[in-house]
């Protein structure tokens, strides 16, 4: 499966910089570069230690191309484990261009995306579940999904399942025994010991898998809808919350027609604001698809922030309280936080007026950023963050939420078994598959679909 | 001048890709690495050589930044002259912010744009052209330019003027000793080789001045009008030489409202063409604004492009001679090339009494792409790019071209005074301001300002 040509890629991102660093690997990746690179020393670079750098030009047929410093990796010291020279080149994207065109006429081929850590998987620098994990880290945004990306690149989930894997094996391989004395009816696996087994797999498992919950929405934020009467302040709040001017904010009823979505990262968590049209009753047409608009909306949000202008509410409740009663029977499910606004604009007494009428009401004031911390920690407390803060493994790719899910169920036909005293034979089977399960994650078992699909969403260079 | 704080920036192009390098540069640089980075063999890195590349993580209070390649440069054997630490870290912008901050916490300051190439100039490593040409290697976007700046880089330019400046100022100290024995009316320089000098001089910096020309044109492109009736297929010629549809094509007359701006790199040399809106005469406001402006862009054009449509010419050929006519009344003296479009479509004999009607007219199907070879081929003829060929010195950059200028003048001051044999006293004063002007290309002489100004220019991290 490892092929045997020498690739190469830009690895900085792409653009003009000060540097740009153009990565080789392969078996001849060093001859290659021998070809087109001069030192200032005159020495050959492949007689170079590992992991030294050299001053020199990338020239060709008289031409020199640039004046650069090639880093030597020699194998198996080196990122995929192969042969790998980087050529730290002045960041023109023309002579990037053609440094990587000169390497392509001297033999080298164009890598894939994700090719140099594919190598990397299948020389055995890293497990598969590592290797998607520089995907993530490269992507990562805040500090919640680079922290996770790093623990699972630094193995510790894979340590997890590997841990359980080999163990799983080995009784595995006690019951294949079992079957071989199938006529004598004796039993090498202590059954008690495994069913213990069974049932630290299992509890591993379904921590493994709740915590997906919260590694989604650490990976791809917690959706928020804001929601509330035209000109009651959702477009001031929102600045208020990512603390600058993003939304438009006028003081005509109806302004905000489109939904905008905004992020915030509040204690390491991404929050992704989804500012509404309102739900009021209209026979505008234009404001009513905004109506159709904020359901759906809604529906896509995890929290529904419900905005009322505490001043209108002191005039006419009825409204609002006819609105809440709408939000409440149509998502009856889902957290709702209901903030009364312009809360500087209110006397003592109307405050706690208010306080009575509406139970759990946040007051607050947008416009003079009064209360909106109080805002950020109430959605803080909707996010189970404590399995991050105590360094748990945490799941965040979906692809093994699906294997984890399906060696539970494999395991669990194997607690079913045991317990209904299921032939050793048939009990095989589904331990087989739940070690199968097991070596999707990280990689022990693979195939080339799986891998074109993980490396695929990398990018060109890594 | 030079700063004693050390310096750190991102060195490569900013956004994602696979690897970001961040780069400090600084006599802490080293103390600061150290104290975030844990290198996997557990070595601290100011023990290390320099020109090595060691494995391991940033690390700061706990918590791991990211998995890094760090490369050590120890004084005076970097890019700047001082101790200089690259750390190649993955390509997420959120980790490159992470790990700059943390640099900037442990007591870097944030490089200014072109702030490592001023030190390497303040250190001496490259002198002010050379530092100049860093800038125009990295914005070079084609052959020619490429290779100048290359050139430039490796000092070229410099050492001719150095050369130059040497010889100068020798014969300067002589007259400035002949004047400290004024009394005694002695000539320790040479008068003739003197001349001979100033000669010398005097033909060099005209070769460069002259150079400047096509090093414009190199650098920033020749600009092409192509000028023609609407509807005779000028956005076709365009989309033709460029090879793709960049320009909108239609067939109702006049579509081509405002001016668009194209380059095609012929040759290496870029070509900037500017389609104009035609100059027919029309009652149209919009049109008429239209044709003011193919004005305005012929006038800005080195060369003109007429095109007429060699069908309709059969038909009513005078409007394209008052055209014509027109053309060459107002631009006397800008190369006009006269292309008949739509030749596809004529007959041989047709063919032959159009090419009597006009000389030197191109003929060619801007549609079928057919003798567009020819027209790329004349355009370039009027770029006299032989000393680019002959690998000459040539000077793109206007500062350079500017002292050149005043350095000449200044010269031929002095050739001037020889003739009417001023006295020494006077001519010492001039060859000094010529000396002034040289020192100012390469940088011995030098202010605040002009350093600002040039280094302004440059990216943040280089």
């Amino acid at each position: 499966m490892i092929s045997q040509e020498t690739i190469v890629a830009l690895a900085s991102p792409s653009g003009a910089g000060a540097i740009a660093v153009i990565r080789l690997s392969g078996k001849d990746a060093l001859t290659i570069a021998e070809q087109v690179f001069q030192s200032v020393s005159g020495k050959s670079i492949s007689k170079q230690k590992t992991h030294t750098i050299h001053l020199g030009h990338i020239v060709d047929n008289g031409k020199i191309y640039d004046q650069v410093l090639v880093s030597i990796f020699k194998n198996p010291n080196s990122y995929t484990g192969e042969d790998v020279v980087e050529i730290s080149c002045h960041g023109s994207t023309y002579i990037q261009q053609q440094i990587i065109q000169l390497l392509l006429r001297k033999g080298c081929r164009m890598a894939q995306a994700g090719e140099f850590t594919l190598r990397a998987f299948l020389n055995g620098k890293l497990d598969l579940s590592q290797a998607e994990a520089v995907a993530d880290l490269i992507s990562s945004d805040n500090e919640a999904s680079h922290q996770i990306a790093m623990q699972q690149m630094r193995g510790g989930f894979s340590n997890e399942i590997a841990k359980l894997r080999e163990e799983l094996l080995n009784f595995a391989s006690l019951i294949e025994l079992e079957l071989d004395f199938a006529e004598e009816d004796v039993e090498f696996a202590d059954r008690t010991q495994f069913s213990d087994l069974l049932n630290r797999i299992e509890f591993v498992l379904k921590r493994l898998i709740d915590s997906f919950a919260v590694g989604n929405v650490i990976k791809n934020g917690i959706p928020v809808a804001i929601v509330g009467e035209p000109n009651v302040g959702k477009s001031t709040l929102l600045n208020a919350l990512l603390n600058e001017e993003r939304a438009i904010v006028s003081d005509i009823a109806g302004t905000t027609r489109d939904t905008i979505e905004d992020e915030l990262v509040i204690e390491g968590i991404g929050f992704r604001f989804i500012d509404t049209a309102g739900i009021r009753e209209t026979k505008d047409v234009v404001e009513s698809i905004g109506i159709k608009k904020t359901f759906e909306k809604i529906e896509q949000a995890q929290v529904i922030v419900y905005l009322l202008d505490s001043l209108e509410y002191q005039v006419s409740s009825s409204k609002f309280q006819v609105e809440l009663e709408k939000i409440k029977n149509q998502f009856p499910l889902k957290p709702l936080i209901i903030i009364g606004n312009k809360v500087d604009r209110l006397s003592a007494e109307e405050v706690s007026n208010l306080k009575s009428q509406i139970e759990n009401i946040l007051l607050l004031s947008a416009k003079e950023k009064q209360g909106i911390e109080n805002l950020k920690a109430q959605l803080l407390s909707f996010v189970n963050t404590g399995a991050l803060r105590n360094n748990e493994t945490i799941v965040t790719n979906t692809r093994h939420y699906d294997s984890l899910l399906k060696a539970l169920e494999e395991i669990q036909k194997v607690k079913f078994g045991m317990q209904s005293n299921l032939s050793s034979d048939l009990m095989a089977i589904d331990i087989k598959q739940a070690l199968y399960y097991f070596g999707e994650i990280t990689g022990e078992v693979t195939n080339d679909e799986l891998l074109g699909n993980i490396f695929a969403n990398f990018c060109i260079g890594k």
